[in-house]
């Protein structure tokens, strides 16, 4: 997978044993390397030990399950896009701008994902299908900083405040759903990026005081 | 499946054959029969023709392929979400009240399929997902509803001008997918109907003059 930002960052559910990153860290990649080539669904534990060279055992020691790798794999693949979020909106001059600059960030990365990493992308899908960890607290994170975004604007004027701020974030999560859940972005790939860009044109409107 | 409004408006791709109603009504009942029952994928028209009493040749005659009689069923299927769409609003008031009636009946409606009629639904979000002439006519016709509706709303005052027409109207059917597309709307049945009530309120505000 290329655009591993941090590997540190996958505190997700699962892992286990000593705390040394390093061995942990080689584990992810070499899962990481394997998943994106024969797909997560097909790999056993076992097949990924004689792959990387470790025994079964061994893995154990760090992952309860499969799963749980899978779940730290989707959290660096997320947080991917997360990292990107944040650089962008470093710069930002104002909450509109920000608004924007989050929503054609998470549509571009997500679909770049999609083409450039399928197999990763798969584990994604699954893992929002499923709800792990990993993709429950990306979409936190997703939440937390559109949050941040709207009060932002109310506060500077840009945006409307009659709305209750929680429906208004949980009615922009939603309208964000088939642009940044992989289970979704799958089918609407082509909406990316013009579809996308008014879209966030729509809900900016709404936003308008 | 319940809710069957017309069968005659199953004019889907790959029919053929006599104008005989009656047999190929009696085909599509006894399809929608079999496939609510064993499931779509696992079905031959083989099966089907053992199931309803007809040989194969006879079924041949009318539909050009098993997808031809899941299109005509699929076809059925979301012509009910339209009568309901139409009935809801042939009393209604205003564009406004028509925008929200015409966003939930459709969640509501598509919810209730995906509860009382699982293997139809799967056919249905199978030709969503695979672009049918039946999927695509549905969804023409629902973008056709939104653009009268807007028009009105703009005629009337109700709603802002602003936006070029074709735009708009794009950007509230990207936002009614996770609602009204089968294939997205299996991860967002939970969200119907308080979550799509809200969606509605957002793009009524988006639509604000």
């Amino acid at each position: 997978m290329t655009g591993m930002t941090d590997l540190h960052a996958s505190t997700a559910a699962g892992q286990r044993g000593p705390s040394d990153h390093t061995i942990r860290d080689q584990i992810i990649a070499a899962a990481d390397e394997h998943f994106s080539r024969y797909g997560y669904g097909k790999t056993t534990v076992a097949d990924l030990a004689k792959a990387i060279g470790f025994s079964k055992a061994y893995i154990y020691k760090f992952f309860e399950s499969k799963q749980a790798i899978g779940e730290a794999i989707c959290s660096m693949c997320l947080g991917s896009v997360t990292a990107a979020v944040e650089e962008t909106l470093a710069d930002a001059r104002s909450a509109t701008d920000k608004f924007r600059r989050l929503f054609m960030t998470v549509a571009v990365k997500t679909k770049e994902i999609a083409f450039n990493d399928q197999k990763i992308y798969e584990i994604a899908a699954y893992s929002c299908a499923e709800r792990w960890s990993s993709a429950t607290k990306y979409i936190a994170g997703i939440e937390r900083i559109v949050t941040e975004i709207v009060l932002e604007g109310r506060a500077s004027g840009e945006f409307e405040r009659k709305t209750p701020i929680d429906e208004a974030v949980r009615a922009i999560m939603s309208v964000f759903q088939p642009f940044m859940n992989p289970v979704m972005l799958q089918y609407n790939l082509e909406a990316v990026p013009e579809g996308a860009n008014e879209v966030a044109s729509l809900v900016l409107r709404s936003l308008a005081p």
